[in-house]
């Protein structure tokens, strides 16, 4: 039942003083950080569409992923993470124990981020899991990182490895929260996105919103091993390549920086905090065409490609 | 198509000088206003339980639902309407149509509010239609109203009439937020919350989060027109102030106060913004029980009924 499930998930959600009224009223109240901007960001995932579940994907898995996503958001504003809001519909067969295990794998994630999970809506339907997260972050005045201010010259610069996230990246999702902020404490970054429904669709995307073109150097494109895995698979029928190019649900950071920016971030990386690799991919041009280039220097037009909602009128 | 969608959408979403960063990116941000705090709820609307799509029932009436539950939210803690979030599942089918007809109805209430849309996530699958907004407000520090705060020898305040809502007033809510305003401004309150599942449900959460007793006044429960036409249907056999007591998505406000200053609201009511029925239906008492009582002053356990999500372990 909900009101015994709210009292049980009141009564384990940790105290924070960032929240002036706690979980549990009509709405929760925050004190908004001084001198900071409040980001907010949205993601609704679906039970069929962004996970299966089975068991490969428990209910801790799908929670872990819908805040994940949220994170990613925020990491893509370069925002400190402060506060998660979740709204469920849950089967009514089995809810509680589903909304139970899902928070276990939201409340997980939210610690190690410092992040308070502040409220939430519990629903049950005839129908399968929906989660939506609401995440707010916060920024200083000017400083989130926006995806329409890359400019010619900028280098195109993506955090981590690309393609087949299917094989399970596309539920261990790892937010680059953490490295955003130490990348935005060091280095002069134009603007930034992250890569949730494909490499080359949401480069184009940056570009499109900036007015500028990009080349990208397919060599120099990070493979993930298990892009090289599933183009292995019998009846694949498509690269390594093309797989990192579309397959999306990496949660990977691309950025546009100066030249020498840029390349002083790739120097500092393999250690804490950006102990991850970041590579530079490309750069981006004032024309606004968007080109591929291969190890020859030959260039051709890069089709952007990714996970496009579909619906019709 | 997503990306067309999208592109049309924030096309027609007005520039807000309350948004840094406005919608489009991959998250909003926010300047939070000086010396205020930061109000958060979210509602999760689903198509078969809160609403069923259909001539009485145009998605523009979902969308105006959808938002007007939050802002009721925001009503019962006196908070200002700044900013929603509007996450969307879409059935594919037809689902383009369905999104802009919704967006109408939540643009429609969002002006009249003053408050922006400042962001969303649009997906789609073969399900029914699914909606949950975040809705956004402000108040001063400490000025939020709290469930949890009513005090013995408070009178209970009850906006609106009551019970009848499926009648029409489930999809037409009016949130409470201009009215609210208007009373934080005025009157001394001391505890508040949203008639969302049933008028005793509600109260006695009310009651049961501060610690607090009430007594109803069954004679003094302003009942609406609605709960009589209802009760009057053949089979019905539920009385008017059944109906009032129970029915729920009245969407009005129950306020605790002290006695002086609940008689003084009642007392300014009847003109703008204060243009609704006011009516003292009970008081709050140290004993925690929770009490009816009839036109002859006989007292007898109020049961508190409503509507409330069923999910079973």
């Amino acid at each position: 039942m909900e009101t015994d499930f709210l009292a049980w998930l009141l009564d384990r959600i940790p105290a924070d003083p960032r929240l002036e009224v706690p979980p549990g009223d009509d709405a929760a109240v925050l004190r908004p950080p001084a001198r900071r901007r409040t980001v907010v960001t949205v993601d609704m995932l679906t039970e069929g569409v962004d996970f299966r579940l089975g068991p490969d994907c428990p209910p801790r898995a799908v929670g872990h992923k819908a805040l994940a996503v949220s994170l990613s958001d925020l990491a893509a504003m370069a925002a400190r993470p402060e506060a998660a809001f979740v709204a469920v519909c849950l089967p009514r067969r089995g809810g509680e124990a589903i909304a139970r295990d899902m928070l276990a794998g939201i409340e997980h994630l939210a610690e190690a981020h410092g992040c308070t999970l502040a409220g939430g809506d519990t629903n049950s339907w005839d129908g399968p899991l929906v989660v939506s997260v609401t995440a707010l972050g916060s920024v200083p005045p000017g400083a989130a990182w926006r995806r329409d201010t890359a400019r010619a010259g900028d280098l195109i610069v993506a955090t981590g490895r690309f393609g087949g996230s299917l094989l399970g990246r596309h539920l261990d999702v790892k937010p680059r929260c953490g490295e955003a902020l130490a990348i935005a404490a060091a280095f002069e970054v134009h603007a930034a996105i992250d890569v949730s429904d494909g490499l080359s669709l949401d480069l184009w995307r940056m570009m499109q919103a900036s007015g500028t073109g990009a080349i990208v150097r397919l060599a120099d494109v990070p493979i993930h091993d298990d892009a090289t895995t599933m183009s292995g698979r019998p009846g694949d029928g498509r690269t390594p390549l093309d797989h990192a190019l579309a397959d999306g649900e990496d949660f990977e950071l691309l950025l546009a920086m100066p030249p020498d920016a840029a390349r002083g971030l790739v120097q500092a990386t393999g250690r804490p905090p950006l102990d991850l690799p970041v590579t530079i991919i490309g750069e981006v041009t004032a024309e606004p065409r968007f080109l591929a280039e291969d190890a020859r220097g030959d260039r051709r037009p890069l089709e952007p490609k990714g996970y496009v909602h579909g619906f019709d009128a």
